[in-house]
C-alpha cells in the first residue's frame, strides 16, 4: 500500500514513521523542506498510485480548509481523503460534500495519542461510509496499537462522527487533567504531606484513579518535583471550546469540563477585569481596601 | 433608652451615630481611645442602666469569643447581649448557653448595609426568643431604614437563625457580585461597546438587573472608568466559605455562589500549582511548550 | 410623531400602550387579529408617514429575519428600522447591511423590563449611528422611565452593540437569579429558619442584596410562600447561551453565569445520562448499589 | 506474621483473603457471624500474638471511633493499630494521641481499589512514624499489587497524611468520573454517533484518556449498553465533601471536583427549591409560564 500524508508536524511526522514501520509506503508533504518527501502537492499526487488515499494531518481551520480545497481540485474521482486533524465536526459535512462533487470520497478520523503515538500507537475514531472505512483499514491498523482492533479503533458513525467523538474525547481530557491538577494543588497545600511526588507514583497501580495521564504526572514530577520551572499559563485549543459549545447546543450540563476550560482562561489573565470589579464593589459598600494596580 | 455598644470600627462607629440620631443614648467601648466613650468594660457596665442591653459589634471569631466570655462574667442576670457581628451561626448556641448559665439573655443579629448604613439604615435579621427580640425593638427600629418594619427587619427564628440568614445573605452577595463582574468583563472584552460605564448607568432604571450593587458599580466606574487603579486581588471573609460549607452539609447544589468564592481564591494566586500541572501534562502528552516560570 | 410597531406580544403590546400614553402615534401590526391595528405589512407602511420609523418587536431568529427581509423590500430609502427584540448581536450587522443596500437605516435596541415595563418604563441599550439614534430619541424617551435619560438609556456603540449589551444583561440576570435561588434553597433547608418569606422581605431595604429581582422574590413568596404550586423545570432562551458562547469566544471566565445556565439544563432532565454513568461506575469499582431506573 | 483484622465487609473480607493468599495469618472480627473468625474483641486480642498489629477496616465516623476506643482500652503498650478505613484525616491525630496515652502505636492508611483489590491488589497511602510503617511493611506488601513497591505504596507523611491523600484521591475520582460522564452524555446526545459503546471501547488503548475508570465504563456499557436499567440517583460519601471543605480551608480553587459533588446533590433532588424560585422569578418579571408542580 502506498499513501500520501500531508502535514509532517508533531503528529504527522511520527505517523509517517509508524506507518513505514508497518510496511506501508508513505509519501509525505510538508512546508518544511527538512521533513518533506516531495516539493509540492502536484508531486505528491503524482507519486501516490490511484485510486489514492491521502491522509491530511494539518492544523484545523484555514489550513485544513485550503488543503482540502486544493485536493478537491487536483485529485481524481475515486480517490479518498482522510482528515486526521482536529477539525470541527461541523466542517466535515462541508468538506465531504465539496469533494463528493468531484467524486472524491471523504472520511474524518480523530487521532489521539500525542507524541507517544509513534511508540504506543494511536487511538482512532473514524466517521464516514462503511466502504471508505473498509478501504482505509490497513492504515488504521498500522497506526493503532497492536491487539484487538476494537480496543483502539472505532467506526463511530457518518461523516463528522469521528471528529465529534475526538472533540468529546478532548473535552473529557480537559476535565481529567483539571481534576488531577486540583488534587495536586490540594496535596501541595498541606504540610503534613511530605512525599508529594511519591503519592502520585503510588497511585499508578491498584488505585481507582490510575490512568495514563497519572503516569504522565509521575513523569513530570520526576523531571521537576515541584514544577518550579513551569509557569501556570495554559493554552487551550479548539476542542475544549467546541465541547462546551456542543454542551450548550444540546442542553447538556457539563460543569466539570467547563470548569477546566475557564481555569485555563483564568490562568492567562494577569489582571482580571471581573475581579477588579468585585474588589471595587467590596470597597464601595464595605469600605474594604482595594490593592493598588500592579 | 440607654444601651452599651462594644466595637466602634467601620460598622459600630456609624451605628452609634445612627442610634444617637434616633434619640437612643449609647455608651460605646473600643480599644481605640480616639473613638471610645469609656475606658473599659467595667466602666461600660457601670454606665448602662440595668437591665442592660449590650450590643457587640466586633470581629467574629476569637475577639467576639473573648468579649462574650467577659460579658458573661460581669453582666447581671436579666441583661441582654446582642451579637451583631458576623459570627458563624454555630457559635451562637454556645454563646447563648454560656450566658444563660448566668441568667443573661442572648440574641444574634445579622446586620447588612456596610458603610452606607449610617445614612440609609441597616437591614437586620435577628435570632432569639420573642421576648428578647421585643425588648430590643427600639434599637432595631433606630438602626433600620424608615418605613415598614417588615421591609428591613425580621425575627428569623431561634438563636443562630439571624446569623444563618446573614451568612446566606452574604453568600448571595458573592454570587451577585460575581455575575455583575463577569458581565462587566464580557462588555469590556468587546470593542463594539464604546460606552461601558454608560451601559451600567443605563441599567439603573427599568431593567431587570437594577439593584443597589449595580448603583455602586456605576459609582465605582464614575470614580475610575476603567478600574485602572485597582488590582484584581480579592479577599474573602468567613461568610462566603461558611455558605459553601452549609451547602455541602445540607446537600444543596450552590454552583454560582461557589464559583464566586473560587474566583476570589484564584484572584489571589500568582502561580497556581494546579495550572502548572495542567501545563506540565500538556507538555508530556502533546509536546506543547510550557512557559518558563515567572 | 407616528411610528410603526411590528409585534404586539407580551412586550410589544405594552410598549404600544406606553408610547401612546406618551403622545406618540403608533400603528401596530400583529398576526393576532385581536390586537393588530392593520391587516398587513403593506397597510402598516401606508399608514406611517415617511421617512418612517418602524420598531420590530418579534421573536428573534427566523421571524425577525423574515420581517426585516420584508421591510427591506417594501420600505423606502431614508426609513429607519429598529430591532428591539432579542436578536443575537451577530445578526445585526447582516440586517444593517441588507437594509443599507436599499438606503434604509438600522438600529438595534436591547429592551429590558418585562411585563412591568408598561408601568415602570423600559431600560434601553441602543447600537447604531449617532444620527439614527438621535432621530429615535423621542421613542426611546417615551419608553424609558422618567428621570435622567442616562439612567435608563444608552447609546452603547455601533450596530450590534445594543443587542450585545442586552445579551450580557440577560447573562447577568441568569447569574443573579441563580445566586438568589441558591440562597433561597439554603434557607429553606435549615429548620432554625422559621420565617423564610419574612427574611427575603426584610432584605428589601438597607441590605447589600436589595434589588428589583429581590422585590419580585418577595412578591412570588407572597403569592405562594413555599412555591408549592411551581415545578422546578426552567426554560432558557437564547441570551444565556449566547453569553456563555461569547465568554468562550473571548476567553472570559464566566463560571457563575454558566452555572446558572447548566442548572436550568439539569432542571429539565428527568434521567441524566451522565449521572446514570456515574452511578454505573460507582457500582463497577466499589460494588455500590445502583437504583433501578424509574 | 499473624495480624488482627476488624471489619469484614466489602473491603475487609477481600483483604483478609488477599493477605492469607500471601501467607499472612489473619484473625478477622465482624458483627456478621457468617464471616467472623472470632466472637468478639477479647477473643481477637487473645488470638493475635503480641506485639500485635490490628488493622481496622470499618465505616468511618462513629463505628471507627468506638472500635478505636475499645482497642485503646484493651490492647497492650507496643501494639500497633492501623486505620485502613475512610476516616477523615482530622480524626487521626485524635486517635493517635488517645492510643499513645496507652503506649499503643497508630498508623492511618488510605486504601484504594474497591472490589477489584482482591485480584489486582490495593493502592496504599500510609501516614505515621517511620518505625511503625516499617513494621507493617509485610502487610502493605501483601495487600498491594506485585511489582515495585513505590508504584502502589507510599509513606505520605505524619499521622493523618495517609487519609488526607486518600481523601484527595477520592476527590479526584469524583472529578474524573464526572468528566467521563459528561462526555458520555454529549456523545449520547448526538445522533451521528451510531456506536457509543464502541467509542469508549476504542479509547482503551492509545488515547490520552485511557484509564482504569474508562475500562470500567466499557464494562458497564457491555452489561447495559444504554444504561437503561440504572437510575441517575447518585450517592456521595464523606471524602468528596471533605475534599471541597479542604479546598475552602486552604483557599484552593477546586471547581471541577466541586462540580462533581454538586452534580450528585442535584441528581438526588426531585424538585429543587432553587429552580422553583428561578421559575417563579421568570414568571414574575417576564410573564413566562411556570409548570405546575409534579
Amino acid at each position: 500500500m502506498h499513501i500520501g500524508l500531508i502535514g509532517l508536524g508533531k503528529m504527522g511526522f511520527n505517523m509517517r514513521e509508524r506507518l513505514r514501520n508497518a510496511g506501508i509506503e508513505v509519501t509525505g508533504l510538508d512546508r518544511n523542506p527538512d521533513v518533506t518527501d516531495v516539493a509540492g502537492m502536484d508531486e505528491l499526487i503524482a507519486a501516490v498510485p490511484a485510486p489514492r488515499l491521502i491522509w491530511v494531518m494539518v492544523p484545523s481551520g484555514d489550513i485544513t480548509e485550503s488543503v482540502i480545497t486544493e485536493l478537491g481540485s487536483k485529485l481524481d474521482a475515486g480517490d479518498l481523503v482522510i482528515d486526521g486533524g482536529n477539525s470541527r465536526f461541523t466542517e466535515d459535512q462541508k468538506h465531504a460534500a465539496a469533494l463528493a462533487d468531484e467524486g472524491i470520497r471523504f472520511v474524518d478520523c480523530g487521532v489521539s495519542g500525542g507524541v507517544w503515538g509513534l511508540k504506543n500507537g494511536y487511538g482512532l475514531m473514524a466517521g464516514g461510509e462503511a466502504g471508505d472505512i473498509e478501504r482505509a483499514l490497513p492504515v488504521f491498523d498500522a497506526l493503532r496499537p497492536e491487539g484487538d482492533r476494537a480496543d483502539s479503533f472505532v467506526h463511530v458513525g457518518a461523516v463528522g462522527a469521528g471528529h465529534y467523538a475526538k472533540m468529546v474525547h478532548n473535552g473529557i481530557e480537559y476535565g481529567l487533567m483539571q481534576a488531577y491538577a486540583e488534587g495536586y494543588e490540594l496535596l501541595a497545600a498541606k504540610d503534613i504531606i511530605t512525599d508529594l511526588p511519591g503519592t502520585f507514583r503510588a497511585w499508578q497501580k491498584g488505585t481507582v484513579v490510575r490512568s495514563w495521564l497519572l503516569d504522565l504526572m509521575v513523569k513530570a514530577l520526576d523531571e521537576d518535583p515541584g514544577l518550579a520551572s513551569i509557569d501556570d499559563y495554559v493554552e487551550d485549543s479548539g476542542e475544549g471550546r467546541w465541547t462546551v459549545e456542543e454542551a450548550i447546543a444540546n442542553a447538556v450540563p457539563a460543569p466539570a469540563i467547563t470548569a477546566a476550560l475557564f481555569a485555563r482562561f483564568s490562568s492567562r489573565e494577569d489582571n482580571s477585569p471581573a475581579m477588579k470589579m468585585v474588589s471595587a464593589l467590596r470597597n464601595q459598600f464595605g469600605g474594604h481596601a482595594t490593592r493598588p494596580a500592579k
